[in-house]
């Protein structure tokens, strides 16, 4: 293979490119996991030069960041979906969450930072950090600190394996409901986990 | 490295053997994924020589089945929590899941499904089998039969996620919360999706 000779291109031409060598990454993390992506294949699936990519990126842990950090407007969303008063909270993160999912942007990197998570280390504290970060955004929520880690833990695990059923394994018939469906499904459930109860049967109609 | 000549051992030998390539196998596919993962290393961390890892399993496919295949009993288990009457099945379901994960011959299994589903295809299909399977064990389950799956998916979201968490990534406090608390605080929210209405909010306190 002959290497070619790296010349920066124009500002969006960069664009396009790291982008390409971004998503490449993602799939060949979430594939084939930390040890076995090299950034020669990252390359060779973007179509690049390897050369491009330690120009862009440096090194195999600054790709994999790149490749499992969302746009900054994901955390903002997460941010101000906590801002919802505590009734309503249940419903707004889940609307955020399908949101997110369905954004072009955003999705892709929360497939793969779920999958390489699942085989690498170093993203599943990324990702620990992530969920107790962006889920701990409101001091009304719970008695106590132990009790608001709790909550949001519960939170998260209901979102967390809703959007892994829907969005990364897809199996139906959860793939393919309707938002508005799963809303109505799976809100009241978070919500119990935000104020309910924890201790007792919830009454029920 | 020196080829071993295998010679067949005694009954309880090849058990203790066959049973430590296993869990080597569960261990490489769930890090490295199906492509990465060689019956060389395999042996080599199950410190056997790989004409045994053949001589036993076969192929790849065979280890890879035998790596992500639970223990019968865990099938007949969940099958005999979903014998539970409905208004109890939610709390069942919970218990049997607990249970299972920490069953020491059931949860490296779930684990190994689990991991290597996220980026191995055949596992992942399996898994979805799994679900769809296990999940679809009563009849008087929904209105009909859309519904039941529906419903069956929803409440493996819930079981998926928490013990993804709880297990898999170990994010605290879920990772540590007593099995007791556990069941009080997810038995309602699976109940719910059992026999809740999924379309209206749930009455509270």
């Amino acid at each position: 293979m002959s290497k070619r000779i790296f010349t920066p291109g124009p500002r969006d031409e960069r664009g396009v490119l790291s982008a390409r060598i971004v998503a490449s990454a993602r799939e060949q993390f979430a594939e084939t996991g930390w040890a076995g992506t090299t950034i020669r294949a990252v390359a060779r699936a973007a179509d690049v030069d390897p050369a491009l990519v330690y120009h862009y990126y440096g090194s195999k842990e600054n790709l994999l960041d790149a490749a499992t950090t969302p746009p900054p407007r994901f955390l903002e969303s997460v941010a101000s979906a906590w801002k919802a008063p505590l009734p309503e909270l249940g419903r707004e993160l889940v609307k955020n969450m399908l949101g997110a999912w369905a954004d072009p942007e955003i999705g892709p990197v929360l497939r793969s930072i779920v999958q390489t998570a699942a085989h690498e280390p170093n993203t599943r504290e990324k990702l620990c950090r992530v969920v107790e970060g962006s889920l701990m955004g409101v001091a009304e929520l719970g008695a106590d600190a132990d009790d608001r880690r709790l909550r949001s833990g519960l939170v998260a695990s209901q979102m967390i394996g809703f959007a892994l059923m829907r969005y990364v394994w897809k199996i139906e018939p959860v793939a393919s409901m309707s938002d508005d469906q799963a809303l109505a499904a799976i809100a009241p459930n978070v919500q119990r986990y935000i104020d309910g109860d924890l201790s007792k049967p919830l009454k029920r109609r």
